[in-house]
Protein backbone atom coordinates (compact mmCIF):
# COMPACT_ATOMS: atom_id res chain seq x y z
CA UNK A 1 0.00 0.00 0.00
CA UNK A 2 1.28 3.12 -1.02
CA UNK A 3 2.55 5.35 1.85
CA UNK A 4 3.43 8.87 1.29
CA UNK A 5 4.31 12.49 2.92
CA UNK A 6 4.62 15.45 0.54
CA UNK A 7 5.65 18.69 2.56
CA UNK A 8 5.74 22.04 1.92
CA UNK A 9 8.71 23.10 3.85
CA UNK A 10 11.78 21.14 6.17
CA UNK A 11 11.59 23.56 8.40
CA UNK A 12 9.07 25.81 10.16
CA UNK A 13 10.16 29.50 11.12
CA UNK A 14 12.54 29.33 14.51
CA UNK A 15 12.37 25.62 14.69
CA UNK A 16 15.11 22.96 13.78
CA UNK A 17 15.06 20.55 10.78
CA UNK A 18 12.35 18.24 10.12
CA UNK A 19 11.31 19.29 13.83
CA UNK A 20 7.49 19.90 13.18
CA UNK A 21 7.57 16.21 11.21
CA UNK A 22 8.70 14.13 13.95
CA UNK A 23 5.19 12.48 15.09
CA UNK A 24 4.70 11.73 10.76
CA UNK A 25 8.34 10.36 10.37
CA UNK A 26 7.68 8.03 13.24
CA UNK A 27 4.30 7.09 11.33
CA UNK A 28 5.47 6.99 8.08
CA UNK A 29 9.01 5.07 8.82
CA UNK A 30 7.10 2.52 11.74
CA UNK A 31 9.16 -0.83 11.18
CA UNK A 32 11.80 0.87 9.21
CA UNK A 33 15.61 0.85 10.39
CA UNK A 34 17.57 2.11 7.49
CA UNK A 35 16.39 4.60 4.87
CA UNK A 36 17.50 6.14 1.58
CA UNK A 37 17.91 9.70 1.03
CA UNK A 38 18.04 11.48 -1.80
CA UNK A 39 20.70 14.68 -1.71
CA UNK A 40 20.53 15.98 -5.05
CA UNK A 41 18.57 19.48 -4.94
CA UNK A 42 21.55 20.82 -2.88
CA UNK A 43 20.02 23.81 -0.92
CA UNK A 44 22.47 26.31 -1.37
CA UNK A 45 24.95 24.23 -2.36
CA UNK A 46 25.46 22.21 0.28
CA UNK A 47 27.37 18.95 -0.49
CA UNK A 48 25.66 15.55 -1.30
CA UNK A 49 27.68 14.31 2.02
CA UNK A 50 26.71 17.40 4.36
CA UNK A 51 22.90 17.37 3.11
CA UNK A 52 23.47 13.59 4.36
CA UNK A 53 24.62 14.16 7.60
CA UNK A 54 22.13 16.87 8.20
CA UNK A 55 18.96 14.25 7.48
CA UNK A 56 21.18 11.51 9.25
CA UNK A 57 20.76 13.56 12.63
CA UNK A 58 16.77 14.31 11.92
CA UNK A 59 16.28 10.53 12.04
CA UNK A 60 18.64 9.75 14.39
CA UNK A 61 15.53 10.31 17.05
CA UNK A 62 13.56 7.32 15.65
CA UNK A 63 16.49 5.13 15.09
CA UNK A 64 16.84 5.41 11.55
CA UNK A 65 20.02 5.16 9.46
CA UNK A 66 20.10 7.34 6.49
CA UNK A 67 22.24 6.69 3.76
CA UNK A 68 23.06 8.93 0.86
CA UNK A 69 21.66 7.73 -2.74
CA UNK A 70 25.08 9.36 -4.28
CA UNK A 71 26.95 7.20 -2.33
CA UNK A 72 25.93 3.76 -3.96
CA UNK A 73 28.38 1.81 -6.43
CA UNK A 74 24.76 1.06 -8.43
CA UNK A 75 22.09 3.54 -6.83
CA UNK A 76 19.08 1.50 -8.89
CA UNK A 77 19.89 -1.53 -7.14
CA UNK A 78 19.71 0.27 -4.03
CA UNK A 79 16.49 2.12 -4.92
CA UNK A 80 14.79 -1.73 -5.62
CA UNK A 81 15.85 -2.83 -2.32
CA UNK A 82 15.60 0.22 0.28
CA UNK A 83 12.86 -0.04 2.87
CA UNK A 84 11.99 3.91 2.39
CA UNK A 85 13.22 7.14 1.09
CA UNK A 86 13.42 11.24 1.93
CA UNK A 87 14.13 13.53 -0.60
CA UNK A 88 15.31 16.81 0.90
CA UNK A 89 14.64 20.17 -0.32
CA UNK A 90 16.77 22.60 -2.40
CA UNK A 91 16.69 23.28 -6.35
CA UNK A 92 14.42 21.07 -8.26
CA UNK A 93 16.23 21.72 -11.66
CA UNK A 94 19.16 19.89 -10.11
CA UNK A 95 17.42 17.36 -8.48
CA UNK A 96 15.33 16.38 -11.23
CA UNK A 97 18.37 16.34 -13.69
CA UNK A 98 20.16 14.16 -11.58
CA UNK A 99 17.51 11.82 -11.48
CA UNK A 100 16.27 11.97 -14.78
CA UNK A 101 19.96 11.64 -15.88
CA UNK A 102 20.55 8.61 -13.94
CA UNK A 103 17.27 6.91 -14.88
CA UNK A 104 16.75 6.56 -11.38
CA UNK A 105 13.60 9.13 -11.37
CA UNK A 106 11.26 5.94 -12.61
CA UNK A 107 13.32 3.21 -9.95
CA UNK A 108 11.76 5.49 -7.33
CA UNK A 109 8.34 5.26 -8.98
CA UNK A 110 8.37 1.81 -8.84
CA UNK A 111 9.33 1.70 -5.25
CA UNK A 112 7.33 4.30 -3.86
CA UNK A 113 4.20 2.76 -6.03
CA UNK A 114 4.89 -0.73 -4.73
CA UNK A 115 4.66 0.13 -1.02
CA UNK A 116 7.58 1.88 0.41
CA UNK A 117 7.34 5.03 2.44
CA UNK A 118 8.09 7.75 0.91
CA UNK A 119 8.50 11.53 2.68
CA UNK A 120 9.61 14.79 0.81
CA UNK A 121 10.00 18.35 1.42
CA UNK A 122 9.92 21.50 -1.12
CA UNK A 123 12.04 20.32 -4.39
CA UNK A 124 11.34 16.91 -2.79
CA UNK A 125 7.92 17.11 -2.96
CA UNK A 126 7.55 18.97 -5.88
CA UNK A 127 8.34 15.61 -7.63
CA UNK A 128 6.31 13.69 -6.40
CA UNK A 129 3.97 15.77 -8.94
CA UNK A 130 3.07 15.42 -12.24
CA UNK A 131 5.50 17.56 -13.26
CA UNK A 132 7.78 19.79 -11.83
CA UNK A 133 6.74 22.72 -13.55
CA UNK A 134 4.82 24.82 -11.15
CA UNK A 135 8.00 24.92 -8.85
CA UNK A 136 9.36 28.14 -7.84
CA UNK A 137 13.35 27.55 -8.24
CA UNK A 138 15.42 29.24 -10.43
CA UNK A 139 16.75 26.72 -13.90
CA UNK A 140 20.61 26.61 -13.14
CA UNK A 141 20.74 23.79 -14.89
CA UNK A 142 18.96 22.06 -17.62
CA UNK A 143 17.29 18.99 -17.08
CA UNK A 144 16.37 16.27 -19.84
CA UNK A 145 12.76 17.02 -19.37
CA UNK A 146 10.43 18.43 -17.00
CA UNK A 147 8.31 15.31 -15.47
CA UNK A 148 8.67 13.98 -12.29
CA UNK A 149 6.98 10.93 -10.58
CA UNK A 150 3.28 11.77 -10.79
CA UNK A 151 2.65 10.12 -7.18
CA UNK A 152 -0.64 12.44 -7.29
CA UNK A 153 -2.65 13.36 -9.90
CA UNK A 154 -1.80 16.94 -10.09
CA UNK A 155 1.11 19.07 -9.25
CA UNK A 156 2.44 21.38 -6.09
CA UNK A 157 3.95 24.60 -5.52
CA UNK A 158 5.58 24.25 -2.08
CA UNK A 159 6.32 27.45 -0.18
CA UNK A 160 2.95 28.77 -1.40
CA UNK A 161 2.96 32.29 -0.43
CA UNK A 162 -0.46 35.09 -0.71
CA UNK A 163 0.73 38.41 -2.40
CA UNK A 164 1.87 40.76 0.05
CA UNK A 165 -0.58 43.31 0.63
CA UNK A 166 0.77 47.10 0.05
CA UNK A 167 3.88 45.64 -1.45
CA UNK A 168 4.30 48.01 -4.22
CA UNK A 169 6.48 45.22 -5.73
CA UNK A 170 5.06 44.55 -10.09
CA UNK A 171 6.84 41.13 -9.84
CA UNK A 172 4.22 38.69 -10.82
CA UNK A 173 2.61 37.41 -7.81
CA UNK A 174 2.48 33.06 -7.01
CA UNK A 175 -1.14 33.18 -8.02
CA UNK A 176 -0.33 35.22 -11.30
CA UNK A 177 2.28 32.77 -12.41
CA UNK A 178 0.12 29.55 -11.56
CA UNK A 179 -2.31 31.05 -13.44
CA UNK A 180 -0.02 31.27 -16.86
CA UNK A 181 0.65 27.33 -15.96
CA UNK A 182 -2.72 27.07 -17.04
CA UNK A 183 -2.73 28.84 -20.53
CA UNK A 184 -0.45 26.21 -21.23
CA UNK A 185 -1.80 22.92 -19.19
CA UNK A 186 -5.00 21.87 -17.53
CA UNK A 187 -3.15 19.36 -14.77
CA UNK A 188 -4.42 20.95 -11.27
CA UNK A 189 -2.27 22.58 -8.53
CA UNK A 190 -2.31 22.41 -5.51
CA UNK A 191 -0.98 26.01 -3.45
CA UNK A 192 0.83 24.11 -0.26
CA UNK A 193 1.69 26.37 2.19
CA UNK A 194 4.28 25.98 4.81
CA UNK A 195 3.33 23.68 7.77
CA UNK A 196 0.99 21.39 5.23
CA UNK A 197 1.66 18.32 3.74
CA UNK A 198 -0.47 15.56 1.61
CA UNK A 199 -0.63 12.54 3.17
CA UNK A 200 -1.26 9.05 0.69
CA UNK A 201 -2.08 5.99 2.41
CA UNK A 202 -3.08 3.53 -0.48
CA UNK A 203 -5.75 5.05 -2.71
CA UNK A 204 -6.59 8.08 -0.20
CA UNK A 205 -4.93 11.43 -0.66
CA UNK A 206 -5.75 13.96 2.01
CA UNK A 207 -4.14 17.62 3.28
CA UNK A 208 -2.29 17.38 6.51
CA UNK A 209 -1.12 20.35 8.73
CA UNK A 210 -2.30 23.55 10.40
CA UNK A 211 -3.12 25.63 6.97
CA UNK A 212 -5.31 25.60 4.70
CA UNK A 213 -4.19 24.99 0.87
CA UNK A 214 -4.86 26.85 -1.92
CA UNK A 215 -6.25 24.99 -5.24
CA UNK A 216 -5.64 25.89 -8.22
CA UNK A 217 -8.16 24.27 -11.52
CA UNK A 218 -8.12 25.68 -15.10
CA UNK A 219 -10.56 27.58 -15.79
CA UNK A 220 -11.88 28.05 -12.22
CA UNK A 221 -11.29 31.03 -9.49
CA UNK A 222 -9.00 29.34 -6.89
CA UNK A 223 -10.27 28.40 -3.63
CA UNK A 224 -9.27 26.54 -0.27
CA UNK A 225 -9.35 23.58 1.04
CA UNK A 226 -9.20 23.12 4.66
CA UNK A 227 -6.73 20.64 6.70
CA UNK A 228 -8.13 16.74 7.31
CA UNK A 229 -9.69 17.31 3.76
CA UNK A 230 -10.09 14.50 1.30
CA UNK A 231 -7.58 15.67 -2.12
CA UNK A 232 -9.11 12.93 -4.22
CA UNK A 233 -11.09 14.64 -6.31
CA UNK A 234 -8.22 16.54 -7.30
CA UNK A 235 -7.14 14.93 -11.02
CA UNK A 236 -7.12 16.61 -14.36
CA UNK A 237 -10.28 16.34 -16.02
CA UNK B 1 26.33 51.09 -32.89
CA UNK B 2 25.00 49.08 -30.28
CA UNK B 3 21.65 50.68 -28.60
CA UNK B 4 19.89 48.55 -26.17
CA UNK B 5 18.05 49.36 -23.06
CA UNK B 6 17.14 46.35 -20.57
CA UNK B 7 14.42 47.25 -18.20
CA UNK B 8 13.90 45.30 -14.76
CA UNK B 9 9.90 45.94 -15.44
CA UNK B 10 7.75 47.53 -17.60
CA UNK B 11 5.72 49.19 -15.34
CA UNK B 12 5.97 51.14 -11.62
CA UNK B 13 3.71 50.52 -9.04
CA UNK B 14 0.53 52.80 -9.56
CA UNK B 15 1.88 54.23 -13.26
CA UNK B 16 0.77 53.31 -16.70
CA UNK B 17 2.64 50.50 -19.27
CA UNK B 18 6.03 52.01 -20.26
CA UNK B 19 5.36 55.63 -18.30
CA UNK B 20 8.47 56.16 -16.70
CA UNK B 21 10.30 55.04 -19.73
CA UNK B 22 8.80 57.29 -21.98
CA UNK B 23 12.15 59.93 -22.11
CA UNK B 24 13.89 56.71 -22.51
CA UNK B 25 12.38 54.88 -25.75
CA UNK B 26 11.98 58.47 -27.24
CA UNK B 27 15.89 58.78 -26.83
CA UNK B 28 16.49 55.05 -27.98
CA UNK B 29 14.05 55.04 -30.70
CA UNK B 30 15.05 58.42 -32.15
CA UNK B 31 14.67 58.71 -36.07
CA UNK B 32 12.73 55.30 -35.64
CA UNK B 33 9.24 55.32 -37.29
CA UNK B 34 8.13 51.06 -36.90
CA UNK B 35 9.25 48.63 -34.86
CA UNK B 36 8.88 44.66 -34.02
CA UNK B 37 7.08 43.85 -30.91
CA UNK B 38 8.02 40.10 -29.30
CA UNK B 39 4.74 39.63 -27.62
CA UNK B 40 6.10 35.58 -27.03
CA UNK B 41 6.35 36.27 -23.17
CA UNK B 42 2.67 36.86 -23.21
CA UNK B 43 1.74 37.78 -18.80
CA UNK B 44 -1.15 36.71 -18.01
CA UNK B 45 -1.58 34.23 -20.66
CA UNK B 46 -2.48 37.76 -22.99
CA UNK B 47 -2.82 36.82 -26.51
CA UNK B 48 -0.30 38.17 -28.98
CA UNK B 49 -2.62 40.68 -30.82
CA UNK B 50 -3.76 41.85 -27.19
CA UNK B 51 -0.50 42.26 -26.15
CA UNK B 52 0.75 43.82 -29.37
CA UNK B 53 -1.86 46.18 -28.73
CA UNK B 54 -1.07 47.33 -25.49
CA UNK B 55 2.53 47.89 -27.03
CA UNK B 56 1.17 49.74 -29.56
CA UNK B 57 -0.52 51.93 -27.46
CA UNK B 58 2.35 53.28 -25.51
CA UNK B 59 4.18 53.94 -28.31
CA UNK B 60 1.71 55.89 -29.73
CA UNK B 61 2.89 59.18 -28.57
CA UNK B 62 6.44 58.90 -29.55
CA UNK B 63 4.31 58.31 -33.06
CA UNK B 64 6.35 54.86 -33.83
CA UNK B 65 4.09 52.08 -34.95
CA UNK B 66 4.15 48.57 -33.62
CA UNK B 67 3.97 45.01 -35.13
CA UNK B 68 3.76 42.12 -33.59
CA UNK B 69 6.80 39.77 -34.61
CA UNK B 70 3.50 37.17 -34.77
CA UNK B 71 2.05 38.38 -37.82
CA UNK B 72 4.83 38.10 -40.44
CA UNK B 73 4.45 35.44 -42.82
CA UNK B 74 8.53 35.42 -42.86
CA UNK B 75 9.29 36.11 -39.19
CA UNK B 76 13.14 36.21 -40.14
CA UNK B 77 12.96 38.29 -42.96
CA UNK B 78 11.32 40.73 -40.55
CA UNK B 79 14.19 41.09 -37.92
CA UNK B 80 16.39 41.87 -40.80
CA UNK B 81 14.19 44.35 -42.15
CA UNK B 82 13.20 46.12 -38.81
CA UNK B 83 14.24 49.86 -37.55
CA UNK B 84 13.97 48.20 -33.83
CA UNK B 85 12.34 46.17 -31.62
CA UNK B 86 10.81 45.95 -28.23
CA UNK B 87 10.21 43.01 -26.09
CA UNK B 88 7.49 42.37 -23.55
CA UNK B 89 7.86 40.75 -20.04
CA UNK B 90 5.97 37.84 -18.99
CA UNK B 91 7.19 34.11 -18.95
CA UNK B 92 11.10 33.89 -20.30
CA UNK B 93 10.09 29.85 -20.90
CA UNK B 94 7.40 30.86 -23.44
CA UNK B 95 9.44 33.79 -24.76
CA UNK B 96 12.82 31.58 -25.15
CA UNK B 97 11.10 28.48 -26.45
CA UNK B 98 9.70 30.16 -29.19
CA UNK B 99 12.49 31.69 -30.44
CA UNK B 100 14.62 29.09 -30.16
CA UNK B 101 11.84 26.91 -31.57
CA UNK B 102 11.28 29.73 -34.56
CA UNK B 103 15.11 29.74 -34.95
CA UNK B 104 14.52 33.64 -33.81
CA UNK B 105 17.14 34.14 -31.03
CA UNK B 106 20.90 34.33 -33.42
CA UNK B 107 18.71 36.59 -35.79
CA UNK B 108 17.39 39.00 -33.38
CA UNK B 109 20.76 38.70 -31.70
CA UNK B 110 22.48 39.35 -34.93
CA UNK B 111 20.30 42.81 -36.37
CA UNK B 112 21.12 43.79 -32.47
CA UNK B 113 24.52 43.93 -32.41
CA UNK B 114 23.82 45.79 -36.08
CA UNK B 115 23.17 48.76 -34.47
CA UNK B 116 19.20 48.32 -34.76
CA UNK B 117 18.11 49.85 -31.20
CA UNK B 118 16.10 46.79 -28.63
CA UNK B 119 14.61 47.30 -25.24
CA UNK B 120 13.44 44.73 -23.33
CA UNK B 121 11.03 44.34 -20.42
CA UNK B 122 11.75 41.86 -17.41
CA UNK B 123 11.40 38.66 -19.60
CA UNK B 124 12.78 40.76 -22.65
CA UNK B 125 15.63 41.86 -20.56
CA UNK B 126 16.58 38.58 -19.47
CA UNK B 127 17.14 36.93 -22.87
CA UNK B 128 19.40 40.01 -23.36
CA UNK B 129 21.95 38.46 -20.80
CA UNK B 130 23.92 35.62 -21.54
CA UNK B 131 21.47 33.04 -20.42
CA UNK B 132 17.82 32.47 -19.07
CA UNK B 133 18.92 30.79 -15.81
CA UNK B 134 18.66 33.93 -13.56
CA UNK B 135 14.86 34.20 -14.30
CA UNK B 136 11.86 34.16 -11.54
CA UNK B 137 9.50 32.80 -13.80
CA UNK B 138 8.23 28.67 -14.12
CA UNK B 139 8.85 26.53 -16.35
CA UNK B 140 5.60 26.44 -17.48
CA UNK B 141 6.81 24.88 -21.15
CA UNK B 142 10.24 22.98 -22.12
CA UNK B 143 12.62 25.30 -24.08
CA UNK B 144 14.95 23.44 -26.51
CA UNK B 145 17.67 25.29 -24.23
CA UNK B 146 18.21 28.13 -21.76
CA UNK B 147 20.70 29.94 -24.02
CA UNK B 148 20.22 33.73 -24.76
CA UNK B 149 21.40 36.76 -26.93
CA UNK B 150 24.10 37.71 -24.79
CA UNK B 151 23.94 40.97 -25.79
CA UNK B 152 25.74 41.92 -22.16
CA UNK B 153 28.36 39.57 -20.74
CA UNK B 154 26.18 38.90 -17.70
CA UNK B 155 23.45 37.62 -16.62
CA UNK B 156 20.04 39.49 -14.99
CA UNK B 157 17.30 38.70 -12.48
CA UNK B 158 15.14 41.44 -13.24
CA UNK B 159 12.67 42.31 -10.49
CA UNK B 160 14.88 41.86 -8.06
CA UNK B 161 13.89 41.85 -4.20
CA UNK B 162 15.85 42.10 -1.28
CA UNK B 163 14.45 39.69 1.64
CA UNK B 164 11.41 41.16 2.91
CA UNK B 165 12.28 41.76 6.98
CA UNK B 166 10.77 39.43 9.88
CA UNK B 167 8.68 37.62 7.10
CA UNK B 168 8.39 34.07 8.56
CA UNK B 169 8.37 32.42 5.50
CA UNK B 170 10.77 29.95 4.87
CA UNK B 171 11.55 29.72 0.90
CA UNK B 172 14.94 30.74 -0.29
CA UNK B 173 15.06 34.44 -0.78
CA UNK B 174 16.33 36.29 -4.37
CA UNK B 175 19.71 35.98 -3.21
CA UNK B 176 19.79 32.46 -2.42
CA UNK B 177 18.53 31.57 -5.28
CA UNK B 178 21.68 33.38 -7.38
CA UNK B 179 23.86 31.80 -5.00
CA UNK B 180 22.73 28.85 -6.06
CA UNK B 181 23.19 29.71 -9.60
CA UNK B 182 26.56 30.14 -8.68
CA UNK B 183 27.06 26.39 -7.73
CA UNK B 184 26.79 25.65 -11.44
CA UNK B 185 28.34 28.70 -13.38
CA UNK B 186 30.68 31.66 -13.12
CA UNK B 187 28.62 34.09 -15.08
CA UNK B 188 27.86 37.65 -13.22
CA UNK B 189 24.30 38.27 -12.23
CA UNK B 190 22.83 41.95 -12.04
CA UNK B 191 20.22 41.59 -9.72
CA UNK B 192 17.80 44.64 -11.81
CA UNK B 193 15.72 46.28 -9.33
CA UNK B 194 12.34 48.04 -10.38
CA UNK B 195 12.94 51.53 -11.65
CA UNK B 196 16.48 50.31 -12.53
CA UNK B 197 17.66 49.84 -16.69
CA UNK B 198 20.86 48.87 -18.58
CA UNK B 199 22.09 51.04 -20.42
CA UNK B 200 24.33 49.83 -23.93
CA UNK B 201 25.75 52.42 -26.06
CA UNK B 202 28.34 51.02 -28.81
CA UNK B 203 30.59 49.37 -26.07
CA UNK B 204 29.68 51.49 -22.98
CA UNK B 205 27.51 49.49 -20.16
CA UNK B 206 25.71 51.57 -17.93
CA UNK B 207 22.98 51.33 -15.29
CA UNK B 208 20.47 53.43 -15.50
CA UNK B 209 16.85 54.55 -13.59
CA UNK B 210 17.15 55.79 -9.70
CA UNK B 211 17.48 52.57 -7.79
CA UNK B 212 20.81 50.91 -6.71
CA UNK B 213 21.50 47.34 -8.76
CA UNK B 214 23.31 44.51 -6.20
CA UNK B 215 25.61 42.43 -8.19
CA UNK B 216 26.64 38.59 -7.85
CA UNK B 217 29.99 37.65 -8.29
CA UNK B 218 30.88 34.20 -8.22
CA UNK B 219 33.06 33.81 -4.77
CA UNK B 220 32.67 36.87 -4.27
CA UNK B 221 30.43 39.05 -1.55
CA UNK B 222 27.06 40.63 -3.25
CA UNK B 223 27.57 44.68 -3.68
CA UNK B 224 25.69 47.29 -4.59
CA UNK B 225 26.23 49.68 -7.88
CA UNK B 226 24.82 52.66 -7.94
CA UNK B 227 23.01 54.18 -10.80
CA UNK B 228 25.03 56.18 -13.45
CA UNK B 229 27.56 53.52 -12.61
CA UNK B 230 29.77 51.78 -15.45
CA UNK B 231 29.54 47.95 -15.70
CA UNK B 232 32.17 47.14 -18.39
CA UNK B 233 33.71 45.59 -15.52
CA UNK B 234 31.03 43.25 -14.99
CA UNK B 235 31.65 39.84 -17.21
CA UNK B 236 33.58 35.94 -16.48
CA UNK B 237 36.46 35.90 -15.71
Amino acid sequence: MKHIVLASTSTLYGEGYLAYLQPVMKTLFAGVSEIIFVPFARPGGISHDEYTAKAAAAFEPLQIKVKGLHTFADPAAAIREAQGFFTGGGNTFLLVKELLERGLMDKLKAAVEEGRPYMGCSAGSNIGGVSMQTTNDMPIVYPPGFQTMGLVPFNLNPHYLDPIPDLPHMGETRETRIREFHTQHTTPVLGLREGGWIHVKGEAITLEGKVSARIFEAGKTPYEVEPGSSLNFLRQS
